[in-house]
């Protein structure tokens, strides 16, 4: 069998896994009472990519010294950890004040802020309890790890909203906690549920890291460059909401105090067309999409960690589109 | 030595115990970040009666064959359940956009919604995380349905806001979700982690169950007959937002027609004086203050599952406090 044939095996094997994990998620999110059950129906519309459970799956296939098998602890490790993503889409949403998610009305915009607050810590608890039933306390303690970063980033993002002194290196720590140490968890978890070694499974997790870097530098990239019809959610809203992101950022580290001013006023008066063009035209937006870039490359230097050559090549074109996407 | 003196001796034990709970609560609240690490200051504020840790111990130690020894396992499962609590009146002081917090003012009045939505969450990640490190998967498993039951019952209650036709038993059951399915468990898991066999522990969890829906409806009572400054909270929450609560429901279930429409008009009003005074008039407080009673006793009729007779004692003295406050 040639490298190419088998790798779309694991891209079969690949999407059964993910049909698992849907139906793992839609188990799961069952409740005997209509008004919750109804709400959780209306979260797992929200799913898009599935980036979490398909970097978890695949690096458990690819770091499994022989064959290549999807276990059902995999399966529920993927489902945990895009229950605890779609558990922080609800509450990113309540907190952008977003309307639109996935081309659809989100929780707080159907239902109002408190539902979607509880709602959100419904997927939370949801997500500890089935990631419980894997029996495993050291994968409980290890994504307890995860989520607190999480939170971490997310309340030292809000303690620096508009703060425009905001610099590199504390924005690359705010997106590491709140986006890549999940991402980051996913392929370290998946090779470790695998029985794969440490080295191994630190590669994963580095892997994962800088490509969650990377996504939610593209992701930032997209609400400010992006229109809503493509990107399918509502964008503008870091202007909107004073958080700094990486083209501003650099801009306002490399240009001339006279430059800075303009981006400044465009900042303050909430101007996104003018914040947009100021940043396109000066070279920001490409300088962040090309450290955005520079980071899938670092990971791909990793993915000698992978095993198996045929979930190499997957991994390998998977990395693309973390920054290479319009939506 | 005589019983009151033992009993004496379990109380400066549980002191001891409580002490070792608010240092493994500190101790797991410590983040590097100084915006992190001054929320968690704050939202240690709100620690106030310790109900549900020192129902954790004293079931512990009541439910324990020999030595009444308090353990780690305990320390960490009681500061678990007060952090799930916490999170949940952070969460809940948005939801019920509350300004006052044990007299000091709430993270949502003084940070906003956004920092209190992640702050519950960041104290509901770490309360998994904490409950981990005991290193039982079962025990992780049990508190993920009981934070699953608890956010049920806040969705369903979310979702019968303004329904002036909510039943008793909806009300009942929204309450022993929200509110006592935790203090049930509490009561359990220290029976539990005492090495008590499934009788007394599920015996113990009706303890904790019946006190728990007893304390809700004494804190809905507060809410509706009480003033902020003796109850330390922002109260007349439940009428501002659609919250039907015990005496209404009993009010509107037995009066007639005509003297329903007094009520109905004070709630449309949302004039707080003219409920609490018909409800106070007709005896519909009073009968609520009863029903809450009976459950403490139903509470106490199981107390002899506590097999230490002084720790018997505490427990008996607590139960009345459930419903004899004012704050």
């Amino acid at each position: 069998m040639t490298l190419a044939a088998s790798s779309t095996l694991v891209a079969e094997q690949l999407a059964d896994g993910l049909g698992r994990v849907e139906r793992a998620f839609e188990a799961q999110l069952t409740s005997s009472f209509p008004a919750v059950d109804e709400l959780c129906r209306h979260a797992e519309r929200y799913r898009g990519k599935m980036l979490r459970p398909t970097l978890l799956l695949l690096a458990g296939i690819g770091a499994s010294e022989d064959a290549l098998v999807i276990t059902e602890s995999h399966v529920i490790a993927a489902a945990t950890v895009e229950m605890i993503h779609m558990a922080t889409l609800v509450h990113d949403d309540v907190l952008d004040e977003a309307s639109v998610r996935r081309r659809g009305a989100t929780v707080n915009f159907l239902r109002g802020n408190e539902t979607a607050v509880i709602l959100g810590d419904y997927l939370i608890s949801n997500a500890f309890h089935l990631c419980s039933k894997i029996g495993d306390p050291s994968l409980n303690v290890r994504l307890g790890e995860v989520t607190n970063a999480l939170c971490e980033g997310e309340l030292v993002q809000l303690s620096r909203r508009h703060d425009l002194a905001l610099d590199r290196p504390t924005y690359i720590e705010i997106v590491r906690r709140k986006t890549a140490v999940l991402v980051g968890a996913c392929c370290e978890i998946g090779a470790r549920l695998s029985g794969a070694p440490t080295p191994v499974t630190q590669a994963c997790y580095r892997i994962g890291e800088r490509l969650g870097i990377a996504f939610q530098i593209q992701d930032d990239l997209l609400d400010l460059t992006g229109d809503e019809e493509t990107v399918g959610k509502s964008i503008g809203r870091d202007l909107e909401k004073g958080k700094l992101t990486l083209p501003t950022i650099l801009y306002l580290e490399r240009e001339s105090a006279q430059a800075r001013v303009a981006v400044l006023r465009a900042i303050e008066l909430r101007d996104g067309d003018a914040l947009k063009s100021l940043l396109m035209k000066s070279g920001a937006v490409d300088s962040a999409r090309e450290f955005a870039r520079s980071l899938v490359e670092e990971a791909r230097a990793e993915l000698t960690a992978i095993r198996q050559p045929q979930v190499r090549l997957v991994f390998d074109s998977l990395a693309d589109k973390v920054v290479d996407r319009a939506n």
